[in-house]
């Protein structure tokens, strides 16, 4: 019987458990110590003998096919592992909100109306002629109206939607841990996303010390040229702006002169034999690609070539403490793109160096909470102001004076929680004040017509409030200690938006369109 | 200061707690003990002098408008007490399920391919021309997937879609408690639900005894007429149809003869005062526009007219144990309309005499599983068959013989929990051969090719499973003893689907409409 029975065929067997014969023990299962002597055998599912992969690791199959069939490939040890995970990990989230804090588990909908800035929005066409809702991108505003309705404490493990542009870490529903509180502070909803985390956290999953570090958005940028650091990796970004002689400069690197450049330098020491000329040409495309106006000049320690010694003389070299056998990156343009790109070949070299075998990150984990942020960016293409993230943050109170004259140097009572480099959760203290609301909504240019019903509320008796999303799927993924957040998710999809088992999106029935009074037509 | 403060401001106190001098107590307050010896008092937000109602029983505002202005309403202490009920019962089955049995909590999509019989699924257009999602109507193949794909023990908490005609305890989006299992039986599934439901029931909410009763439909539908009987009224039907003489019966209705006819007979006793005309009245619009086939006798006893009396024989009255006072009510007709009319005869009738201040219910919750239904309907206009529920439902084992001469004789493995009336769960055991599910499929003129997942999965090494879901929305309802579903959600749209407070659905730019490749057409 049992030699015609095909792999992950499914069986029912009756027997004694017996132990292992000496010597033949398997101490990488846990079942390994015994074995069943078998009495009867009834096989209740024979499974096709040409299944498209075995649950081997050794044969992986790759990841479209894994999609395809993903009914088999979550049998995969990885995924049962991280899926239980992710079950458990939630389930503390819950019995901490719910036991220790007394929060309330509200589910608000996600049929709902197109917020004024929603270009991401999935949209959903009803039988009524012509009126169609809105998948929410996140349960904001009913968090805020549930303030305004009395409960102080909300919390909702939420379904969200984005219809963004396709990127590997992105799924268009995703899931945050929505939290919202009434009478609180940023220190307050701060101190509470620590003791939850440090409650739920598992033990496989390292270290975490609370309280979490904290850092200011201007000085994220200029440490380590993000905002969201990575402080695992020790190198930091060095400003060179007022050291470095511009002219010296301008001649060298064959720039015009412009009073607004920066210069910024980062070291890494004694990493000379790994500034390869394939990772400095990885590192030249970032920086054509994302930042072709600044200049970028890599070299190892020593160099003697005059553009170089011209430019990195006395001074500089021992502000940046340069030694023989160290590498050097050095670049000058706009302050914020200068930075960001040494920023970002910080994490690029960081991590052709470890691929190298070369251990630059700690071991262990990195929280840190970015605060201070500005409340406006400034569109230049639309010659705008914008939120930086959205329209009900709370001004600081310290720049209430700028709000007018000098928005852009005011801050929003704003907060990220970085964890090794990943943000993993956003929140702000909210406005609560109509008149304040409605001013912010002109100064974004929003129509208030369609939030009526956010300025009528907070006319209602709305105390004050604020609140924080953690990213779920992010957060289990650096949890699981895997990079593809198609690791922590049942079902995903692919970049693209589609199901690769079912073919989902796919055509529907001139009936169907009928019912929705909608018509295809190619643009 | 306080003389100028408005109703529903919130204020920031501080001061000393004192006791209430004596009398001043007021025992309905939780703080009615103590009062507060104000030091300061802060204005925090003024609520404005006209807001549209104000919280106090005695004056409730009307649904529209509560729900206009959800986020005033939701201060209501009915609205408080309801949603924090429903937070903490999901807790404890979450409890239950998580800790007592090993099951894992596991997020399936919600944007997915319509089904083959989705008539009620709203679509989601995408970018890609011509290529639609469907929101989801329950997890149903993503739990069977998750049986196949080894987490032999799945739950969540599920919200669902579905776009159908408007009634006013129906929701577009809804929440399912949905429970899957591999290696079960129904026995297995009804004692897991028992149990779940004994562990997370609040005292507050009466007694819960378990094991509950079982019934079987053929029975439900012969005793109560209905296959959700409301165990709590006493009263049940009678069948009659060997007892009768039909031509008099014929006659005297003026009737066709029909050797196919049932009667069925249903009394309330010494309750004559109460069949008033008004009553009558309503029982026959049921009637007419219900079961117009169904000819129906409603009356007091004794009734001297020779119609009745050639009719209810000594035979008659012997069996039904009619006495002076009694009420009559008699219908003949083809049997399940027969049986459906009197089940709502039933209802109805229960309901005008407790009105009346009559105490027919008995006090305690009636829980009752339903089994044995058939697994197929007829239907006569398309003359075909349907499933009763859902097509991956498992014949029973003892009716497979008729599976393909008889299958209006086959009963599925089918099961629904009914709680005072009302059908709180619903499940089976599933098909986990794939060549039964074919052949399900071709019965029921589903077209495979669009379910080939299901089919690949059952041959891919499928566990024989199980699975139910508990309809939250409405057991919370019933659990929080009120009768309208918008009572136990945060923010509810109205029968039509409208969210009163924001206006959704709305009409949406053109430019958006371009972007999902749609444009609107009249019918």
């Amino acid at each position: 019987m049992a030699r015609n029975l095909t792999f992950e065929s499914i069986l029912s067997i009756e027997g004694r458990v017996l132990k292992r014969p000496e010597g033949q023990e398997n101490k990488y299962m846990g079942t390994g110590d015994i074995e069943v002597e078998v009495k009867s055998l009834k096989v209740l599912n024979i499974a096709n003998s040409n299944i498209p992969f075995i649950i081997r690791d050794y044969n992986k199959a790759n990841e479209n096919v894994q999609m395809k069939y993903r009914y088999i490939s979550l049998r995969y040890p990885e995924l049962q592992k991280n899926l239980r995970l992710r079950s458990e990990v939630i389930m503390k989230m819950r019995e901490y909100l719910i036991k220790e804090c007394d929060f309330v588990d509200i589910e608000t909908p996600t049929l709902f109306k197109n917020t004024p800035e929603g270009a991401h929005e999935f949209i959903v066409p009803t039988k009524l002629l012509g009126q169609f809702y809105s998948l929410v991108q996140s349960p904001q505003q009913f968090k805020q109206l549930l303030m305004v309705g009395g409960f102080d404490r909300y919390f909702q493990v939420a379904r969200c939607y984005r219809d963004e542009k396709p990127r590997h870490d992105r799924q268009p529903e995703f899931t945050q841990l929505d939290i919202e509180m009434s009478f609180v502070d940023c220190e307050g909803i701060m101190m509470l996303i620590e003791n939850l985390l440090a409650y739920s956290w598992p033990q496989e999953s390292g270290e975490l010390t609370i309280p979490f570090k904290h850092m200011k958005y201007e000085d994220a940028m200029e440490l380590y040229g993000t905002d969201k650091p990575d402080l695992r990796i020790p190198q930091q970004l060095c400003r060179l702006t007022e050291l470095i002689d511009h002219s010296v400069l301008e001649q060298s690197l064959k720039m015009e002169q412009n009073e607004h450049r920066e210069v910024y330098a980062l070291v890494f020491s004694q990493k000379h034999g790994f500034l390869t000329k394939s990772i400095k040409d990885t590192i030249s495309e970032l920086q054509c690609t994302y930042f072709p106006s600044v200049k970028l000049i890599q070299t190892k320690i020593p160099n003697k070539s005059p553009v170089i010694t011209n430019i990195i003389d006395g001074n500089v070299q021992q502000k940046l403490n340069l030694k023989e056998g160290d590498v050097l990156f050095l670049a000058c343009g706009e302050k914020v793109h200068t930075q960001s790109l040494l920023g970002k070949v910080r994490l690029e070299f960081t991590k052709s160096l470890e691929s190298k075998g070369q251990e630059i990150c700690t071991n262990r984990n990195e929280f840190l909470w970015i605060t201070d942020f500005p409340l406006f960016s400034f569109n230049t293409e639309t010659n705008s102001l914008e939120t930086m993230h959205h329209p009900f943050t709370q001004p600081h109170p310290d720049d209430m004076q700028y709000l007018m004259n000098n928005p852009l140097k005011v801050r929003g009572l704003h907060y990220d929680l970085v964890m090794n480099g990943f943000e993993i959760a956003g929140g702000s203290i909210r406005i609560h004040d109509s008149k304040l609301q409605k001013q912010l909504f002109k100064m974004l240019n929003i129509d208030e017509t369609h939030l009526m019903h956010i300025l009528d509320a907070l006319e209602s008796g709305a105390p004050p409030h604020g609140g924080i999303a953690i990213g779920l799927d992010r957060l289990i993924c650096l949890l699981c200690n895997t990079k593809n957040i198609k690791n922590v998710i049942a079902f995903p999809k692919t970049t693209t938006g589609r199901d690769l088992m079912s073919g989902a999106p796919v055509p529907i029935s001139e009936k169907i369109k009928k019912l929705y009074n909608i018509q295809t037509v190619d643009k």
